[in-house]
């Protein structure tokens, strides 16, 4: 049990400065004077802005390449041959799980991260080792990084005999969601996929993540299948979506028409909000009170040079995105990354009140606004309770070699 | 006269380990080992990787709120509105042209970049002032940052009587260039607008930049009326579209066909790549051997809250808005913060080359990718052979209160 903390002259949000006591994990107390009592760490933050802890509902911990010498990356490759190339360079590479998934995962504390939805490939060349890797850093982090793990069938299901077992044998070990992706794009049987993928989560009672890239029509066509299902089998509140590049179409009445289902449903989106595809507007589903939340995806890994585990960043480039400027809107581009993150991943506790679970995440700045647009080191992370980094570095408790 | 200056173990553009010589505000030599002789400062770099001086090749000098109190944005305002309240603000927030300009030279010297291409507002409500007082920073910094104002009627010239006069006055006085902005959308009369910017050009012998926001076919037609008067004035090589998203339109063939023209007059592009607007295609620009550079833009204005001069940030905001992930691809959009900058701008004796002007950043990473998508803090920069900046911080000379 660590000592309780005691943070003197913080801003709640940007709020008027108070004090905030910390015990037993939880936000024990806030008020303008915290006078310490007995053994307290005492912590002066300067009037630093406070934030939620930050939210990654989106990353594969699996394929990141962090802490590894510098992977040049190759032009002109399709998505099927990404997949390809990324399970062969496992090999090659060295990609250990565990070690990269926990580099990550020290790398996201430091930037004030304090849970994850993470999608681990499931294929018959890895079979459950990847999950085992990650679900063993979920295990040494979890008292300071939750994690959910989705069992991501990235090489396909339907044309990968033996990943169904798989998938199976991962939810049975652990896993917390069923994953999918591209019913029609990689598997070419998006109604073999999505059975499979639902009867998993029925047999074992769990969520469901898709990954679903197909755009337009063909992506429309996948959503209302995963729709229908979600309504057939009463998943209201269970199934997300995640990344629903065909709600970023053109046909504005067609898209309109799909989130009001989506609404109605009570689906979940994730978005990473990339500037180069169409994507889901993230005012139209607040609009209609979708759950939105973001992710940071893959870092650094054999798909994309760019990332560094900062969902400030990943706020940023969703306000970009969505073309956010009023401080009302950078707000609703951090929610992504934190209340709807929380939503999304139905996560116990959180906030910035009495009683909450103590994640924050401090940062030198004047505005809310300010904490997206400047993105400082964070000045101070406490997670669960524990201070987990200061001045952008994790604590060494923490760290992976 | 600086001290000449000895840099050991740097890897220019990532390449193999060299010593560079730096006497005069030039690069003097660069070998495997270079011994000290004589009165020479000598700095070891460890190995850092070098790029050349960062270029910002369109900016707003005279609009940022940096190191002011933080200014709340409000929703819901027309081009035309952000205009207005942009002028009148500039009155109420003591917004000082000169104090301001500095401000952001001196955090862009900190970030690598070496030289601007600022656009300053003429109107009739400020007259000449912002010119003035961004002209007098111009000089200030002149030994360390290369800057370029373009004379910029942001309110609009037709609509606006005695501006096209105080644009004359301005160009006499010493801006560089002649801009201009959406001659359909402000001015409401292409013709006007455009006869009036290319008469200006012609009389005083100088280049012209002109912001071309106008989306899909009404921007297509501005940007082919700027094309027949660039022919017409035979002033080929001397003209720059920035932003131009009618080239980001879905009509493929209008296009390529717009771009073959661009290209054939030799007329070169400045991007900021926006995530939320449509934009040329880097990739097709560079195959036709269009000059297309990239710029921040305003940063943290009365405009956006976004921006922090960093020219790394926009390289990266470049890759992710135009796909690029191999790192032949991500070397092109620091192409358009680096060498096509020096292009459209004419830079004298850019580069990473004996004799070039020893304008250097240093940054502790393993490949120029890596630069990128890390962005970590400057290790040293070099302009005109000074050092000017070092871990991330301007030397205190060139720092504004
Ligand atoms: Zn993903
Ligand atoms: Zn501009």
């Amino acid at each position: 049990m660590t000592k309780p903390l005691l943070l003197k002259n913080l801003r709640l949000m940007g709020a008027a400065k108070t004090d905030v006591l910390i015990e037993d994990g939880r936000i024990a107390r806030i008020a303008s004077e915290v006078t310490p009592s007995g053994d307290v760490t005492v912590e002066d933050c300067d009037g630093a802005l406070v934030l939620p802890g930050l939210i990654d509902a989106h990353a594969h911990l699996d394929k990141t390449l962090w802490g590894m010498p510098w992977h040049p990356h190759q032009q002109g490759k399709s998505l099927q041959q990404m997949i390809d190339t990324e399970r062969h360079l496992r090999h090659e590479l060295d990609m250990d799980a565990e070690r990269q998934s926990s580099r990550q995962v020290a790398l996201a504390l430091s930037k004030g991260t304090t849970a994850i939805r993470s999608h681990v490939d499931i294929d018959t060349d890895h079979g459950l080792t990847l999950f085992e890797g990650v679900a063993a850093t979920r295990d040494r982090y979890a008292e300071v990084m939750q994690i959910e793990i989705v069992a991501f069938p990235q090489s396909g299901m339907m044309i990968r005999p033996g990943t169904f077992e798989l998938m199976d044998q991962a939810l049975r070990d652990g896993a917390e969601i069923v994953g999918g992706l591209d019913p029609c794009g990689i598997d070419r049987d998006p109604k073999g996929q999505l059975d499979a993928v639902f009867g998993l989560a029925e047999k074992h009672g769990k969520q469901i993540d898709i990954h679903l890239h197909e755009p337009g029509e063909m992506g429309a066509f996948s959503l209302e299948m995963i729709l229908d299902r979600t309504e057939a089998l009463a998943m209201q509140g269970k199934v997300t979506v995640s990344h629903a590049f065909c709600l970023g179409m053109n046909d504005q009445a067609r898209v309109a028409a799909l989130l009001d289902r989506i609404a109605a449903l009570d689906v979940s989106l994730a978005t990473t909000a990339p500037a180069s595809r169409p994507v889901p507007s993230v005012a139209a589903c607040r609009e209609r009170g979708i759950a939105i939340c973001a992710g940071n995806d893959g870092i650094r890994d054999t798909w994309t040079p760019y990332g560094n585990a900062c969902m400030l960043e990943r706020a940023m480039l969703v306000g970009l995105r969505n073309n956010f400027r009023a401080d009302v809107e950078v707000a609703w581009a951090l929610d992504t990354c934190t209340t709807e993150g929380a939503r999304v991943m139905g996560l116990e506790g959180y906030g910035l009140t009495e009683s909450s679970r103590a994640d924050l995440v401090l940062v030198d700045v004047e505005a809310v606004s300010e904490a997206i647009t400047l993105r400082p080191p964070r000045r101070l992370v406490i997670s669960g309770g524990q201070i987990v980094a200061r001045d952008g570095v994790a604590e060494a408790t923490w760290q992976t070699a």
